[in-house]
């Protein structure tokens, strides 16, 4: 009889050893799998306290419950760890293929630990673990990593997670890549895969995936992939997610020279409408996906040859409008090479905008930049310093390598006042001066300045919310996403997959099949509600204070300065206002931490102790 | 050599016989065709204060200088006529492939006057023109009767527009149909053609159409179509503008109960995402269109057998949720009522909405409704008073019949304040209270409350404005919204080619490519300008005044009661300040009359005379 159970397999880099451990039903039910198991998992097996780039810090994979199985987008991944960028919980997702093979190989999460002595890889060859030689790997780029892997294996069908030179060098936002264009990408994940000696995991993953009941299973999935077929994966589908940058322009909500602006002259030049019929050559779709959102570009260049990548939004904006540059072939070749270095592009791009704005005031003269002229708009210069980075090159490499937070600090004489970052992890492209719900749930994300863990723009930008109101009632409305989305990242489902699996009937019904459980939506609300709260626990023990959700200055200090939303900021009262609001509809603190009862009520009252010096 | 000039062929009902004009490039290029060639014919040929439903009033269709070429989107077909709904220009645009046929048939525009002595319909065979009896026809439905003229004919590739028992009956607002699920919709066309005693108007076109350049007009159309393929068409090709319930009912901006709120408790119900599954069987493409928004449903009923209707947008709206009938096969249902009666679905729906108020608040009894019980929500109600309108039927039929203006003035109590309309054309289903731009945008449509003459909807709807702010500079973006889509309805393009064909550059480029002829942009846009200057010249003629494009009291009264626009309303000083700025902008007077100089800089001096009584 089938029984759906949890498998992780544990790795100790300092002896070499692994082993296997079985997890039942109720942890099942209780963290899901994906997102819930590795925050689970983190705060289980990383000491309080933790040096990020220290031995003890695990690295920890995990893939959700539906993966490997008929259930459209749930073939993606995601990575724990203590960030070393923002000190909380650091978290990435992925996708391709990298996810499915780790669980036909038997296994839905690793959790690494230690470090090797030499660069190895780890190969999980279905039930045959082993850690291989990675020396003549090491300081090979990502792209290039995984291909030699594969040749050194003999077998196209193998899969790895691999970092750059940027994660070899310990820069605090480098990423994990897979698949070629899918990067685990923030919070630095990569710098800790680096630290390990750790090149990549590769998996070659043969067995097949049991489901509790496969006819219904089938019949069910063949539904979702006709409701795929809807208005929004059909943007997605046809012009990739570089279809945002003209829906932002046009709404004021680009941000542009290191947010010193929100809309950007040449924004039409780097958008989906101008990019489509001139660079993409091939539209990609990740495992079990209908949409195909990846479109690839192809730029050939007269100097050196054909630079393909996969430009997302976020990298048009980061590497793109924020740095003032909108030659679409110059921001390709700067996405070509942060994916080959292995460092993220949001938070490359981000630094980069603030370093930039430096020079432009006169804090970063030639001399500091080690004769590169990095004014707005130089693309040129900006190449040179992504390499700079990488490699931890001078002292601007070594300064920027950390990240716009403490590359701020260090700088100092005010230019904190433009880092662009919520804990340390730089911002997405969404400018949150007139996107108010957006800016309570940007910046109440565990992991620091993120889109994607409630994804409250869905309600701005598409007028649900009076976007340039702030309200109390954003806190329910941020609060019931962050809850949703923690299953939706449990799942591991892509955010993609709105209107076609994004509401708890929905998420219990394929869950139920395919695990033979009995889940209720209730139950299930309930998980997504724990998670989150097990994610916040973990960063009030690693020492999280209300001021830490604080917007960036520039958003509560320098208004919008043309378009629609002109004139428009978040004030601080308007988002404690907020911020205060959300405590309450969560059922903490009035300073934002977690209470015993709350603990209690999810099946957490193991952690209050910890994170409660007194009784509340 | 190819020189393209227009050929406009004359009918007089009177007396049976027709004649051919032909107009010289100048006439072309300064009115464009279609809706340009349209109103100059209504001007020209409409006696001041003519009798719309009088035999001197002529009706006047008319195509684009594009139909019949490779341009997409280029088969739509619009009539004009003074309303018997509003007094002023009446104009509706249909599409389907009727327009391409008179064009093959040799024809830019066709102007029928005088009044058959017995139904009559006209037949025009390429160039032979007949007018034929139509005693069997008449009386029969708009959708019956086009199939019974392709039998009578032989062909089936004849196409006829055609009135239903609305128009044979001089419901204000009846509509004229062509390929069965296409109509010329709103202003009440079909009731001028019903006071001919003309049945149909039937094509047989089969020449061929010549392009001055014909590779580059092959090379630049295949351009165009893949351009088509971006993601607003995308929308409209997947769901419809069904897709355009929930859009609308996330923004509070989905009109129900007559306007009494803007969020439906049962939208989903009759959203494309739920309708799209359940019912629809067949897209539905018409002439030279990539898009296919036609999403035809039917439905299968125990009694009655099957149903099948194209039920858009509109209709949803003014026959779902303004009535509250949240249950899709009743709207379907009523939606094929409307169309083989021949009357608007919009305004009818829009009426009986106003009238299901009426009734709720006691004014229209069961003995002034002949015993319907007229609730909100009441679908067999609704169906049974929708054939009292087409048939005028008891005093609620003949009452309702004249739309809700003039039905309202007849009630008298007070109903004008909920009567929800604009110079007497009933509002299409976007609530203007938290539409600001659009609040002026319709309200100054020269036809009424009409979201089609400049779509402002795209500015509050896609958050290119702050949709709950009135602003001065509105004024300018609502006219140069009228002059572009002025010569959209001239070139006679679909509104959804938005993104393809969309700007002056776009239209020059294919307009000179198929006439020949060496137009500027700003020779364009003056086109624009000069038609909607016209059309505004032409309701001055008839009698306008600043006060005919005050927002219905509700707008600007009853604020909105949930939902994200809660408490938005527009107030008559914010519509003021945005109308005087508009008119301003047009460089008209104070009051909004077209000035001397202004007809003067557009080559309509010869006008000045008739709507200036004195100089300014």
């Amino acid at each position: 009889m089938f029984g759906y159970a949890g498998k992780i397999l544990h790795v100790d880099l300092d002896t070499g050893k692994s082993s296997v451990e079985e997890i039942d039903e109720g942890y099942c039910r209780k963290y899901i799998g994906g997102n819930g198991f590795g925050i689970r998992l983190l705060y289980d097996h990383a000491p309080p306290g933790v040096d990020p780039l220290g031995p003890e810090n695990p690295l920890i994979f995990a893939v959700g419950p539906l993966a490997g199985t008929t259930a459209p987008t749930s073939g993606k991944y995601v990575v724990h760890t203590r960030s070393p960028l923002t000190g909380f919980q650091g978290e990435a997702v992925s996708s391709g293929f990298w996810g499915i093979a780790l669980k036909q190989a038997g296994y839905d999460a690793v959790v690494i630990k230690g470090k090797s002595e030499k660069p190895v890889y780890i190969f999980i060859d279905d039930d045959v673990f082993s850690i291989r030689d990675a020396n003549a790997l090491w300081g090979k780029d990502a792209l290039e990593t995984l291909e030699l892997i594969r040749e050194e294996i003999g077998d196209d069908n193998v899969r790895s997670a691999s970092i750059g030179p940027g994660g070899e060098n310990l820069v605090r936002y480098a990423n994990i890549t897979n698949d070629r264009h899918r990067q685990a990408g923030r919070t630095g994940v990569g710098a800790v895969m680096g630290s390990k000696n750790l090149k990549a995991v590769t998996v070659r993953g043969t067995g097949s995936v049991t489901v509790a009941d496969m006819e219904g299973t089938l019949d069910h999935c063949k539904e979702l992939y006709d409701v795929c077929q809807s208005p929004l994966t059909g943007a997605y589908r046809s012009l990739g997610t570089q279809v945002s940058v003209m829906i932002h322009q046009n709404q004021a909500a680009l941000p542009t020279r290191n947010w010193q602006d929100s809309v950007f002259e040449f924004a039409e030049k780097i958008g989906g409408e101008y990019i489509h019929p001139r660079w993409v050559v091939k539209t990609l779709a990740c495992a079990g996906c209908p949409i195909g959102c990846d479109h690839v570009t192809l730029v050939s260049e007269d100097e050196e040859g054909k630079v393909m990548a996969s430009v997302e939004f976020e990298s048009l904006y980061a590497l793109g409008s924020n740095c003032c540059i909108g030659h679409f072939p110059d921001v390709n070749k700067a996405v070509d090479l942060c994916d080959r270095l292995g460092i993220d592009s949001i938070s490359t791009g981000v630094t980069i905008g603030w370093a930039m704005e430096c020079h432009e005031k006169g804090l970063l003269t030639k001399e500091d930049t080690d004769g590169i002229d990095l004014r707005f708009g130089n693309a040129e210069a900006q190449r040179q310093v992504i390499e700079m980075i990488a490699y931890q090159k001078g002292k601007l490499g070594k300064m920027l390598a950390k990240g716009s937070k403490a590359a701020s600090e260090e700088l100092g004489e005010g230019s904190e006042k433009w880092a662009m970052h919520n804990k340390g992890l730089e911002y997405p492209g969404y400018d949150l001066r007139g996107l108010k719900l957006s800016a309570l749930g940007f910046n109440t994300s565990n992991r620091g300045g993120c889109h994607l863990r409630n994804s409250g723009y869905d309600y701005d930008l598409k007028g649900k919310v009076d976007r340039f109101t702030a309200k109390e009632e954003y806190g329910a409305l941020v609060m019931g996403r962050d809850d949703l989305y923690s299953i939706t990242d449990s799942l591991m489902l892509c955010k993609f997959s709105r209107g076609v699996l994004d509401d708890y009937e929905k998420f219990v019904k394929i869950y139920n099949l395919v695990t033979g459980f009995d889940m209720t939506e209730e139950e299930m609300r309930m998980a997504g509600e724990r998670i989150w709260n097990l994610e916040k626990a973990y960063n009030v023990r690693e020492g999280w204070k209300e001021e830490d959700d604080y917007p960036a200055p520039r958003i509560m200090k320098d208004p919008i300065t043309s378009g629609v939303a002109k004139g428009h900021l978040v004030t601080k009262e308007e988002f404690r206002m907020m911020h205060k609001a959300y405590f309450k509809e969560r059922g903490w603190s009035s300073e934002g931490i977690p209470t015993r009862k709350k603990l209690n009520q999810l099946g957490l009252g193991w952690i209050a102790d910890e994170i409660h010096k007194e009784a509340d």
